[in-house]
């Protein structure tokens, strides 16, 4: 079988240039007579890599200098609890917007140390919206407000930034990172599982402004620590080299691509040739309210859902894989992060039309 | 550059065949049309490499059925931290054996919530010995007692099991599991980090005794708690899939060789081999006591300290790279874990003796 398109949630597909770039690499990198997976951290060359994505990262999302960027493991449930325990003093508030299940995960880990004060919560819409900013219930003393700016369960993502009224805003961005251009100086942190547009599995990148670190109570694990990670370059421990070189080449790639302006721009056009053929169809239905659809992230529905586990089954057959919804939700979702091209998008409307025409 | 003897002290050398392995699985793993980094944690393909990994290293280490086996990240020092957030209740007394670097950092992280007992500590003697256990200074009271079987910074490796009184034994393995036989039973918990005899950097694994999980307090962070991972497989969140692939390739390498029984007599081997060279060179010496030599770790210094940098630039030049000695220490050190062969300690007491010869 040659490849298929890959439509995981995460972990996800890579570009294929990285792929072949780390196969190349992969029993002797770039001269060094190693795998890069061999190299000790703390040697020259693995140092190179490690600054070198660093920057690129800081280039492709024009990262202020008064913030650092950190690369830690354990992805962004991990940053549920370092995000509490270093931006908030102990029972103090911290406000959270619930917009989908990761959100309200990341509030429970919360709770365990802040007083979370829950701004909104679409539950009652099943997650198909982001409540008007209006209509937030903020508390002025909040040491953080926390979104979750994609929630690849249901499909939602922001389409607008959130007020900060000198709050800083911690944002998950562990599924929209480096899909569109942001700006940095509007968060206080901003932290994402890799395993979508970054690069393997088992990295994190967190993205924090220089005066949130330093706060956290002594008797924390150090490396639940943003200071120790500041400290040592994210190099206190072995940090999770192989996926941190993976990472760089990905980074290398999307500069080489343009850069995130033209990286957004398909994938605006990625995302919106999908929904307007769902919109149209008979057989499918996307439930999330227009204004806020992910880009990243298409769920949709069977208005017959007998048919369901025949188009999995014959969507795998095409090539077309990991089209299972959430099991939380059911139907079908296709994530649609940067590595899936346009050309991946027109072979599933083909295949879903097909199945259309055939089923009704 | 062909390939290089890689003699470093973690992240380090992995099996070749290993490598070309992960090499002709990089871009289609196993006719799955992606690679093992693209493809979901929750699905068929990957939990089947999962299992495989768990039943595998359960054969290898004959791990009884009342052990969890876990696959969790942050490297050990996490596991400093885990450990006594998990296996003892705040304030009670834990006991700690210093025999090295990490041994050390590893109690002052437990400080944090425990009071440590430190049982013995061979800071007098710069960490060349393991003290006597008669001489011990143990609490009867301990919730756990921590040992370091093998430190890779001075090189020296238990060469007996301290007696347990009832009391759980916590070793930290990660620069010698799987370098020999051992009795699970012995212990109350095993933490390694994978990058030195297990895989990549980024997974660390925990081998616990079931009574020994689910009595940690209810406000740590979830990733913290055993039980979260436990009662998950180890997939609560998004585990590093590719260092568990790799390692699971590795496992079925040892495997392949016959074993721990088999690689444990070739670890002896190689290490004598250069333990004995060392012992009759006019210019190289190991300063530690030779009941407690590390099979893993072989620091080595010279007595003529002026030619440090000429055997580092040389060393390198043959293609013995990495043999550098711990900056805390100075000197030369030949990491030889599993994926170090016989020839490699040929090669590097050939170059050694050349050295010795031209420079005396």
């Amino acid at each position: 079988m040659s490849r298929v398109h890959n439509f995981s949630a995460g972990p996800s597909a890579l570009p294929l240039e990285v792929l072949i770039k780390i196969q190349s690499d992969l029993i002797n990198w770039d001269g060094n007579g190693m795998s890069v997976m061999e190299a000790s951290h703390r040697g020259e060359s693995f140092t190179r890599i490690a600054e070198k994505a660093e920057s690129d990262l800081r280039l492709l999302l024009n990262v202020p200098d008064n913030y650092h960027v950190l690369f830690l493991q354990g992805g962004a449930t991990l940053q549920f609890s370092m995000v509490a325990l270093n931006l908030a003093k102990r029972n103090t508030i911290v406000d959270f917007a619930i917009t989908g299940g990761w959100g309200k995960k990341a509030a429970k880990e919360a709770s365990k140390y802040n007083q979370v004060n829950i701004v909104c919560d679409s539950k009652d819409v099943n997650y198909t919206t982001i409540p008007n900013e209006s209509d937030w219930n903020k508390d002025s003393e909040a040491a953080y407000l926390h979104i979750t700016e994609n929630e690849t369960i249901c499909g939602v993502e922001y389409n607008f930034m959130p007020k900060s009224n000198h709050i800083p805003i911690v944002s998950d961005m562990s599924s929209s990172i480096l899909s569109r251009e942001i700006n940095v100086s509007d968060y206080g942190l901003i932290y994402a599982g890799a395993q979508k547009n970054i690069g393997p599995a088992g990295l994190t990148l967190v993205i924090v402004r220089d005066d949130l670190v330093g706060q956290a109570a002594e008797d924390i694990p150090s490396l639940m620590n943003y200071k120790t990670y500041v400290d040592s370059g994210s190099m206190s421990n072995t940090p999770p080299t192989f996926s941190w070189y993976a990472a760089g080449l990905v980074f290398e790639y999307l500069i080489d691509m343009g850069g995130l302006s033209v990286i957004e721009r398909i994938n605006i056009k990625k995302s919106e040739v999908l929904y307007q053929y769902i919109d149209q169809s008979k057989l499918y239905y996307n439930p999330v309210n227009e204004s806020c659809r992910s880009r990243m992230n298409v769920p949709f529905l069977l208005k017959d859902k007998s048919l369901e586990e025949k188009f999995l089954y014959e969507s795998n057959q095409a090539g077309l894989v990991n089209l299972k919804g959430h099991r939380s939700v059911g139907g079908m979702r296709a994530s649609i992060y940067n590595a899936i091209g346009i050309d991946a998008i027109n072979e599933l409307i083909a295949f879903m039309d097909k199945f259309e025409i055939k089923n009704i």
